[in-house]
């Protein structure tokens, strides 16, 4: 099953499920808001759930107000590899916020003098169920399911100090859609291809088989310190061939066109534009 | 002026201000509902926003709720100095989370197996008004006022990575309170004695005078890349003495009464006590 948000009715969102190629629209105006029912799953496959088809839906954030959004730094075993460092003992964890997200279709619009703009494909895990200290069996269960994610990172303000937070937290930055498919229709720890394009050239490109993590074993390791509630994101980290790490480096500039996808979740495409200098 | 939930209402908590010495309620389930409101101030201070006296509060988290909570890290000067590192170019900022905080009374409970829990004493700021790329008099206006913080930490889980939102980020474990004193009755700029006592004995003194980045520039530079809303919260950083650096290091344990003081806003007491294993 499929959920997500449209943005087809005025300036408002609704939820919307997909059932047999046709977009329903749900009774919610948000997955965020879908989630917090526990009846949610009844409520978006069930046809009294489902309200008038959406011919032509476009889609909007697909969870637009988590309370929290864990981010996993270096998990692709491939790509740890490839740096010469070591398999991490412990997942590397930093924040987002809310207002960081935008839509799967959005313009990104980079405010901050950033001059070193990169991208970072990633699984998104959507919890499901309020989870505190479960082990990977429970945080299985509490994931409602998988979307995509750009990671987009201002490398400068990112590396200003030892902490990744300022670069990783522009407003409107991380795109995150374009839909919600549930856990029991696509498994990343069987193997997901991800791939990120810049203006149509692949550069990156893995597999969600080859997390150091996986998706349950992030949940659980989080849920042992911080309850992680419907609607929350975790990101799951990127796999090999971000632009700093080129020969040279690349970066994004303005215009650039930047795809996204994973395999059996969908694809989004954000256009990079750079807003007028920071002010300090 | 100073405003505070109490929780004097069975569950249920209201925003208060202090009024020649008498608790008044206000007509807000809590301080980051009312500053919601643009006219907050009119509200808090006018004898028809206030409704009925309260002869005994209790302090729940000053504001609950906020979206956003930005820390900074090393920021007083007198501490970096004695540490031998240069005064630094940028605010190094780290993130925590609503269900992080807890009341300025309460106990702190702590999971995860650390044992290497340390203290934090800081000066709170918190956003009245929306703020995106202002500068350092647009950021002084934004700041609806101060209060205390103890961003007690995990030191073994801060350091599990490079990356420190893991130690930082447990539910319930920074106490913020006991009230928010308005910007226009308390200067940190001029210099507040800022203390923290580990059952009874001082380990923590310092000056917010002595503030690298005083909270009008931390409010300005985290404004140039995330919008600043309402009931949000930017933790100023600590001064010098905390447990980790003591020789032998120091650190909390179960029963330890943690005392947070700054002059001219409040005096935060919170007892540590030390949940069950981590089951992962």
């Amino acid at each position: 099953m499929s959920v997500s948000p449209d943005t087809n009715h005025g300036a408002r969102t609704a939820a919307a499920v997909e059932f047999d190629g046709t977009w329903y629209r749900l009774r919610a105006a948000s997955v965020s808001e879908l989630l917090l029912d526990p009846q949610w799953r009844d409520r978006a496959t069930t046809a009294a759930g489902r309200t008038e088809p959406l011919p032509h839906p476009e889609f909007a954030t697909v969870v637009p107000s988590p309370g929290k959004i864990f981010c996993c730094g270096l998990n692709y075993s491939e790509h740890i590899r490839e740096t010469g460092r070591a398999i991490p003992e412990y997942p590397t964890l930093f924040a987002k916020f809310a207002d960081t997200l935008c839509g799967p279709e959005a313009d990104i619009l980079l405010t901050g003098d950033s001059t070193r703009v990169d991208w970072e494909a990633e699984l998104a895990v959507v919890i499901g169920a309020t989870i505190y200290r479960g082990d990977e069996a429970e945080a299985s269960r509490a994931i409602a399911g998988y979307t995509v994610a750009n990671d987009v990172s201002m490398r400068d303000w990112q590396h200003r100090t030892l902490q990744w937070l300022q670069g990783k937290a522009f407003d409107a930055s991380t795109p995150l859609g374009p839909v919600l498919v549930t856990a029991d229709a696509v498994d990343p720890a069987a193997g997901l291809d991800i791939t990120c394009q810049v203006n149509g050239v692949t550069v990156q490109h893995g597999n969600t088989a080859t997390l150091v993590f996986s998706a349950a074993a992030l949940v659980s390791y989080i849920s042992q310190f911080s309850t992680l509630r419907p609607g929350d994101v975790v990101l799951t980290g990127t796999p090999g061939g971000v632009g700093m790490a080129m020969q040279p480096p690349q970066f994004l500039t303005e215009g650039d066109v930047l795809t996204t996808t994973i395999e059996g979740i969908g694809t989004m495409t954000n256009r990079i534009r750079i807003a007028e200098p920071a002010r300090v």
